[in-house]
């Protein structure tokens, strides 16, 4: 279900490994309706659509390429006896930041400082307590930057709690950590309870949009690795996700917060396809249909993805026969360019991190505006 | 133009590039029907399947994944101004063993011994000249094994010379050459005159049907490795191909003797698309577009790619469960299973060449068979 670049990059795997890629799409134009073996063009709330979906040949399995997933689905898959995953248990914490929260507590895992608010006078008493400053967010709906705001007075939330009284998502206020860079891990786990970690990777975030990510982290110790695969290794087993997670965190000193989960293949984890042995993609298929799980070796020293934001190109076919970095690999979504819009990333692969993430940035520049950035 | 696997692997590269790949599939259950983005069922020939091909929005190229496409398809290419690749000039090469034996002969390039031949007399006087035995071959048509046949009595190429005089192709016959190994290179050309090399490859045939391709070929010499590049090199420029062609050579100590061209990605390249940072069908479809040419690098020291020719197992899905090896990357073709019919590929990239070879095979023969082989 969902038709954007998840699912368009799910399907090239599908096709090597003979599996056959149904899609639920919201229209014909959508970034997997192209590649995708049949396509549904519906919503995931749509009785008719996931009718179709469902029917015969029936499906070995259900998943996602996003976590908006209302409730009915999962009813009608458990009538159909087709397996969803990753499941309602554990997409709720990637759904809801609160409930995510909440469960990292439990877990007794690093989380920044934190507290649902429902009013300004929670908000300000949380202010004054992280020196004047705080990042609210909604508990829900946010992506890329959306539904998350930093703050330093308890009356730039007013208009989010509003909102929220309306019948809005609630919101959660934390405290700003003073990272020194942001990490992400991705964990990819089966039924049967198969585990198998990437290597910890760096991500660079502009606007709150993730711009590059370098595999692996810089200078990350052993300690640290087995720090963060150790979180990872332990959220995905508690919450039984089934398929592939993304844990993205903030590195302060030595110590990781979790900062969000993502229960599906993530931006994070675009490099393992021109970088690993095992691609997310590859390894989401193969998690939820119960598979073996494929190594997850890095094929060179270093990888850089980098993304491609609309910018001032608006017909990306015609970068084509501009980039003429032969190591650049480039993928496209095959979706309208608009300003900010992920429209496609750039991996590129080599023994020399700043030539490789030099490379990279280069190129997903020209392919964004013809020229360098 | 062609429903087979090399179209099927074409799918994914274009998706990645933004391209959209219209493809002239034979019928609905093609290799290549699942992941092309829009297909026409016909056949090369039919005026109304070549219409709908042509049809707006007007291709930017038309190409092809096998040799037989008759003249009217160039002919109709032209009248629509869709450029056709590669193109009949180069195409007739690949098309007819006797052509391409005189033009080889003419660009002085080493044949092995042969002779178009048209009677037994003829077949008798060959074979007394070259030890008794030679390899009879049909023109036209042959491919894995077909339409070819060792002999050593002139009797037995009757009733292949027979067909050829009630209109058949035409019949050479060729020196056995008695060689070392196998070897194949890679060659993509655009039409701006770009051409990229892969590294030249060992292939192992087992009853003429490629069995292994080991890359790079083991214990090849860099002036063996320049000398198969020249003629690669020298072949797609003197034959004005565009896209890519393999050159099939075998070696005779410090002798290379061109054995067979193909005029599109082959068998021998199939190992690029986990092997290499570009591979095969990314290039082939940059050179027919005219786009710049990707890097040809391997990603590892050796990479073994293993057919799966039809064996025991006819579910090939039910492979997947069973297929333990993390490393082993799996490409299935979609295509019934029938005895010794290429269904399917393994690779497998590493450090140590026994160990990739090893596991490589027994990957393969996993998926055929379900067991060791």
């Amino acid at each position: 279900m969902g038709g954007g670049q998840l699912a368009r990059m799910m399907a090239p795997v599908a096709t090597a490994l003979g599996i056959t890629l149904r899609v639920l799409v919201e229209s014909e134009q959508a970034a997997a309706a192209l590649p995708a073996h049949q396509i549904v063009v519906g919503m995931p709330g749509d009785p008719e659509a996931l009718a179709q979906l469902l029917a015969e040949p029936r499906p070995a399995v259900v998943t996602w390429e996003h976590e908006h997933i209302p409730a009915e689905v999962f009813d009608a898959c458990e009538r159909a006896a087709v397996p969803a995953y990753p499941g309602i248990g554990a997409l709720l914490y990637a759904q809801d930041k609160i409930e995510m929260r909440r469960r990292m507590d439990a877990l007794e895992l690093p989380n920044p400082a934190w507290s649902p608010v429902d009013s300004e006078d929670e908000v300000a008493q949380f202010l004054s307590a992280h020196e004047g400053r705080g990042v609210l967010k909604t508990a829900r709906g946010g992506y890329d930057g959306k539904g998350v705001r930093v703050i330093d007075d308890a009356a730039q939330a007013r208009e989010w709690l509003e909102a929220s009284h309306a019948g809005g998502p609630a919101i959660l206020i934390e405290e700003q950590v003073p990272f020194d860079r942001e990490l992400a891990i991705l964990v990819a786990r089966t039924p049967s309870g198969e585990v198998a970690l990437w290597p910890t990777v760096e991500s660079t975030q502009r606007e709150g949009v993730c711009a590059e990510v370098t595999a692996p982290a810089p200078d990350l110790s052993a300690m640290m690795e087995r720090k963060a695969g150790g979180i990872a290794d332990l959220i995905a087993s508690k919450l039984d996700v089934v398929g592939v997670m993304a844990v993205e965190m903030f590195q302060v000193g030595e110590e990781l917060l979790v900062n969000e989960l993502a229960m599906r293949p993530h931006n994070s984890g675009h490099w393992t396809i021109d970088g690993c042995v095992t691609s997310q993609f590859e390894q989401h298929l193969r998690a939820v249909l119960d598979l073996p799980l494929g190594h997850t070796r890095a094929l060179a020293p270093w990888t850089v993805m980098a993304n491609v934001l609309g910018g001032h190109r608006t017909d990306l076919a015609s970068a084509l026969s501009e980039l003429d970095d032969p190591e650049a690999k480039l993928h496209l979504y095959g979706k309208d360019v608009r300003p900010g819009r992920k429209v496609g990333h750039v991996t590129v692969t080599g023994d020399d991190r700043d030539e490789v993430y030099r490379r990279a940035v280069d190129a997903a520049a020209i392919v964004r505006d013809g020229g360098a950035p």
